[in-house]
């Protein structure tokens, strides 16, 4: 019975029962409870899957993770409080979850600094559509509070995870980088660093990875990540390794010595695991929790139900795509709410709840009005699937080619400079 | 019966039985075997443990763990390379032990370079008597073979492992620093470096680090090291950050960027179990597996039975005592083989199998004529236990106070220098 009462526990905590300690605070990432089995989706650093082609129930992530949904309320302090209207990502729900944003913007009306953190696992040379969210909304966040910003590139784990070289993660980051400062981040406001790298050239970073380190048991990340027993002892370490840069300290050439700058983290919501074992050691090591802004997964081509892969090119739109690429990649494999005929279509409307170009443009049109405009009409049935996958075409063809544009003029002088340890344009 | 043949097996090779993997090399270190159970010692990294008062029976030992004994023939073999008479350690069996030791010997034969490796876990400020062995060891090798030397001061593990602060573990680090820059190494040949430190300075240390991470199971450290699921994360990684430093890519300021220099680690026997891992990983990741050399433990006052302990001031002379406190220490506490009357020790003789006095002149006093002579006068119950410890006291005070003479002159300038990343007096 005590066994049957252990696994009870562990069930419903994602820890091993340990007699005399409390439960800490985390949420089990798997959704294989007890009661439902087939309706949850399945959300971890490494998988999200969802039976429900419009997508994942993010409400329902909300109330298992944990968080707190970023309602309307806190987006008019956003704006009261930097003075500039919220962006689309906002007003959209695309980034929809959070926590502790309320403590960030008392700091900063407050006048106390904090900064911002993301980061990106360089898998491959080449980075899609769904990969810059993140980035374009940090910028947007670093130019309304204008905060320094770090990026983390974790080659390390690329290189734990896949079937790669040490030199090839490191080579993807770099190339990762190029992607990243071509999203227009202030040079002097912004230091990006490869993992491989900047471990070695940092007085703080592995000090504060030693401390979290010696307050996670492997039980716990057992619970938060599903590591095994016959795991590399590299991907059981990993977690420290994320959650290091949540503190000011492992970055001593920006912060000097301040220890109590809070740290706001945008990210996609698959990453939230390491941050609320993060949340948890934090105070345990004399630091403060860093607060989080959560994103929904941007959708693959062929439906809500996954997320992108930059493994299958058919999945995603590419940095590196052509327009005519573009254009092709639309036409045939996004997947539409429309009806099979024009006349059925016409009649009944498509549904823009599952139709992927549809949602590609509620990430990327930024005009409100034509938005619902297109909603209206496609939902009626006087737009067409053909219709709406050309405007999506003409939204991304110009959108990718400055990117392209952009990258373009990224030398290795600036790559370097960006991911050179030094002092920002602020003073701590 | 498949979960008890599971159970055989790991009980055989020390790790979980995973379908379709050949089991690697590692011994256990337990030595809980199926068989005996109560007879054997116990080793591992952090416990030493036998019944037997002569001490640990090390010739079991080189069976358990799979290494070579160094006999006569690798003595004189070492001796003709170098055209240097051996150490006393080797000709007295202090250093019993070794793995490819005839391989560093034919690279040496053939003028290839090879590096020595060894180190201290900074747990306390003061260091004792046993502490010194690998230390004075190491000096001889790096005096006879000339070669660059690098001492892993491993803080990092004394915070996971200890109830001590960061700042504390770097601080004893430090203060160890000195005690073995007492020892008398050449500033030009010898880097010591502070994990906590020297990880954040070194384009190479972390990756290495990553590369042997990678290849490491938990499932592995749990049969060497018998962590536990409740471990922290740190610990369980911690075996990778020993391990690295075998690998010359580790160090490019010394070897740029050579990574074929064969590392050699003199180092008490309790050690090896890092080192078994590190060889098993070695040839996996391109490297080459370290030699080494193994010690015997320096027995504490009350005998052999387990090592000494830095944190019972009794057990061990410290390098800090005073003429007088040594001279207590022995009389009092250092555990006789003499009989319990004079009457009875003239006639019976002492027993210096078990007499820690002997023992430590084993280690300490230089002139095997002069030892000898003590051992038959002992033997014989010619010599009492009182005239046999003040022959130890009269060898340690001056050895102690010489040592404390030259730790005065260590500045911090010195040990500032000695732990700078730098290139050492050889081309690579």
């Amino acid at each position: 019975m005590l066994l049957s009462l252990k696994v009870t526990y562990k069930t419903a905590t994602g820890q091993d029962y340990k007699a005399g300690s409390p439960p800490v605070d985390f949420s089990p990432v798997s959704n294989n409870g007890p009661t439902t089995t087939q309706d949850e989706d399945f959300v971890d650093p490494w998988t999200v899957q969802t039976s429900n082609a419009k997508g994942v129930d993010y409400d329902k992530l909300i109330v298992r993770f944990g968080s707190s949904k970023i309602d309307k309320e806190l987006i008019n302090r956003i704006e009261r409080v930097t003075g500039k209207p919220p962006h689309h990502f906002l007003r959209r729900g695309i980034f929809f979850s959070h926590r502790d944003m309320n403590q960030i913007l008392d700091a900063y009306e407050n006048k106390k600094h904090f900064y911002l953190y993301t980061g990106r696992g360089p898998s491959s040379e080449a980075m899609h559509l769904g990969h810059l969210i993140p980035f374009i909304f940090t910028k947007w966040l670093q130019e309304i509070f204008n905060v320094p910003l770090v990026i983390q590139l974790t080659d390390d784990e690329k290189y734990l995870w896949k079937d790669l070289t040490i030199d090839k993660a490191y080579e993807y980051a770099i190339e990762n980088a190029k992607d990243i400062i071509a999203c227009g981040f202030d040079i002097n406001k912004t230091f990006i660093f490869s993992d491989l790298d900047y471990l070695g050239m940092s007085s703080g970073y592995y000090k504060n990875v030693v401390k979290v380190q010696k307050h996670v048991t492997f039980n716990q990340v057992k619970g938060i990540f599903g590591f095994t027993d016959s795991d590399c002892i590299g991907k059981i370490n990993f977690p420290a390794i994320q959650a290091a840069p949540s503190f000011s300290s492992s970055f001593p050439q920006i912060f000097k010595d301040k220890k109590d700058i809070q740290c706001l983290i945008p990210c996609a919501i698959d990453q939230d695991p390491y941050f609320r074992m993060t949340r948890d050691v934090a105070p345990r090591i004399g630091y403060l929790k860093p607060a989080l802004l959560h994103s929904v997964f941007f959708p693959a081509l062929q439906g809500a139900q996954t997320k992108m892969s930059a493994s299958d090119p058919n999945s995603s739109i590419f940095l590196t795509d052509t327009p005519k690429q573009i254009k092709t990649k639309i036409n045939k494999h996004a997947f539409s709410g429309g009806k099979d005929t024009i006349e059925e279509h016409r009649k009944y409307g498509g549904n823009c709840e599952v139709d992927v170009s549809y949602m590609y443009l509620t990430f990327f049109l930024e005009d409100d009005d034509k938005l619902e405009q297109m909603k209206q009409a496609y939902t009626s049935g006087a737009l067409l699937t053909g219709e709406l996958k050309k405007v999506l075409i003409e939204t991304l063809q110009p959108l990718i080619a400055a990117h392209q544009q952009r990258r373009k003029q990224i030398t290795d002088e600036m790559v370097k400079q960006f991911m050179t340890p030094r002092k920002l344009a602020f003073d701590f």
